[in-house]
């Protein structure tokens, strides 16, 4: 039994409002040598005391010991499986450069590569990672002469380096289709085949894309061809207004959040600037308006990555100040969490549990134990060590949203 | 989803090795006048050390309030859903037997039992409990005459008492027939019918030895007849290797946890002995050779059994002597679990949760609290309490072996 079946038999519309904080990367593991978190050595005050007024616990993204991306921790936390609503490499790769898909897409990445052209093998993938700048331009010239092939509209849009993506927007589209990337050098580019009998025309169109970008690219050593693969369509899944009866908006600023909101049905507000302030001005300005707030801190993520314990320390000291802020809006929910932890001393995602507080009425004096926001004081909170999937339920519940299951 | 899909796709072959070192029975509940469990009652230093270090928590076997046998418990540890892996009474027997079964086999238990041939009813399901040596006797005559059915090879061996497996090997056999026991006395016994078309030619050769036996048996008053049930066949799962790219061996001194260790393609390691110290010397010598190690421990289940509180304690503190010996090899994650409680005094196993450490990288000084373990203590965990089926994916995390779910 799907829980969002549950949920969505149960949910009303109420004019309560929640707030959905997500510091991403918030968890941590101890500093090697102060044996302190990241939440430890940061000075959380406002935070803190919310910790010990109202209920705490840890969430595990995905599953015990599975380190997600982004993409699977975020559809955790909005209350949608993650192994069921699988979203493809090509959409999200899409997503994170900011172009708005539609229903009808399919999206894969691409690679600047050198072919030999004599012998017809890939002798560099990646075209000897060509610098952003001649990758943008490359773009442009294909974009210019190829719009469409028949009547499927393509966009490319440059990544960093090599990298760009390929979106194909048309009616029948299918991801069933091989790559030509070999994946390995040395060896020729695979032709683009169907898996399946409704895939012939969108392997068919993709070939047709191949033949005449390599016309165009044939004198551009050494990026003088194209690689692609992760083929996915737009997934459909159900809007969270249509499970959750919420009217939802994002507030973000990196685009791959922005368009993981969109996946979701949620209205993303424009930001004007990039900081967390800029971010807290959108949610005052826009707090009459939705119903739920998916609020969204990135650097936090950026500085575990490249292992800079001070600087995440820093970031989540920073949002701790606008925590009165946030709370001078009265919402009558606020959650505070991370989509997954991003120990600076493993300079990547991890799979560790990170911590959670919901603030809210009922949820009052709620834990023994926790003085502090971080995983130490958080296990030992109210509820416990759960997997995040079930932050929606109770967030909805606490938010007097759900009625009585059964009778 | 299955989750062994899940990690199937995400895991790759390293370098690192994984020691899962099981204490059979290993949990406990307080003992009625000093208010101890085992472990509490042990002298485990070098096991309480590696608990404050590291992560601890408690795991549930298979699920709340369930108590399982070997046979599910050991497959949730090695990440195998019980549920879904059933493994059937005949092949249980076999295995615990030592019985080295093929994926052709269906095996199941025998008893021997006395009819009154005049009136063909069971009047003893046991044969007034024959002596094991009797049995063994039977057994060898049986077999003696008895090798073949058809095209089916036959295989008799004698366990305790009344108490004795038989395989039958060949191709095309099913376990969907009936058994001839009545499980009443006064009761004829029932004809072996088959259950689908597929499982006719079994009906029809396990009729014909039950005849051929009963030929041979006649005269061999009280032991003159026998039951068969529980017929299983040889379960397929698919080998740790082919799921979690590792190199698994055994090492265990009894049949049962041998047998169960081939069923998910380990390589059982010969023990020369019986003590925990033959079998460390066994994990010495072969360490350089693979990267998984199940290391059973079984006398504190035995004691546990036999409600003997003070053996099963010395059982665990002779355990945490050979701590340091294993920790001496540098595993890169060593496990300290158990398959299941076994409480001295219930005697018999349990569904209480159990203590569990996880020694590794990035599981340095997680918890707050534990400074023993036990499972007072470990339930304060940074681990939580959670199912076994668990253990894997957090294992292969923490030996570096799974790769992000998704981006």
């Amino acid at each position: 039994m799907n829980l969002q079946y549950v949920i969505k038999d149960i949910v009303r519309k109420t004019d309560t409002k929640i707030i959905l904080l997500v510091i991403d990367g918030l968890g941590g593991i101890p500093h090697p040598t102060t044996g302190k978190t990241e939440l430890e050595a940061a000075a959380t005050p406002n935070l803190d005391k919310l910790a010990n007024q109202y209920i705490c616990g840890m969430i595990i993204p995905v599953s015990y010991g599975i380190t997600p991306g982004s993409g699977p921790a975020h559809l955790a936390l909005f209350g949608y499986d993650p192994f069921k609503y699988e979203i493809g490499r090509g959409v999200l790769e899409s997503l994170g450069l900011g172009i708005e898909l539609t229903s009808r897409d399919l999206s894969c990445r691409g690679n600047f590569a050198t072919l030999d052209y004599d012998k017809n093998i890939v002798v560099d993938r990646r075209a000897g990672r060509i610098p952003t700048e001649k990758n943008r331009e490359i773009c442009a010239l294909i974009q210019s002469k190829i719009s469409k092939i028949e009547d499927v509209e393509v966009k490319i849009v440059a990544g960093k380096e090599h990298r760009f993506v390929v979106v194909f927007r048309g009616e029948g589209l299918s991801d069933k289709i091989t790559e030509n990337d070999p994946q390995k050098e040395g060896k020729p580019p695979n032709a683009i085949t169907p898996l399946e009998k409704e895939a012939e025309k969108t392997a068919s169109i993709v070939n047709k894309f191949l033949n005449e970008v390599k016309n165009i690219l044939s004198k551009h050593y050494p990026a003088n061809y194209i690689l692609l693969r992760g083929f996915a369509k737009y997934p459909e899944m159900p809007s969270m207004s249509e499970i959750y009866k919420l009217t939802p908006a994002a507030i973000a600023t990196y685009p791959m959040y922005k368009g993981l909101a969109t996946l979701v049905g949620m209205k993303v507000l424009p930001v004007p600037g990039e900081t967390i302030e800029d971010e807290i001005n959108v949610l005052k300005s826009n707090f009459g308006a939705y119903d739920f707030f998916y609020l969204h801190v990135k650097k936090s993520d950026s500085y575990g990555e490249d292992g800079n314990f001070e600087k995440k320390v820093e970031i989540l000291s920073e949002v701790d100040r606008f925590i009165p802020d946030i709370l001078s809006l009265n919402p009558d929910v606020f959650v505070i969490t991370g989509d997954h932890s991003t120990p600076s001393a493993m300079k990547s995602h991890s799979w560790h549990p990170l911590p959670i507080i919901i603030s809210a009425k009922y949820a009052e004096k709620a834990n023994t134990y926790v003085k502090k926001f971080c995983e130490r004081e958080c296990m030992n909170g109210a509820l416990g060590i759960f997997p995040a999937i079930n932050v929606m339920p109770l967030v909805l519940s606490y938010a007097g949203k759900l009625d009585k299951f059964g009778a």
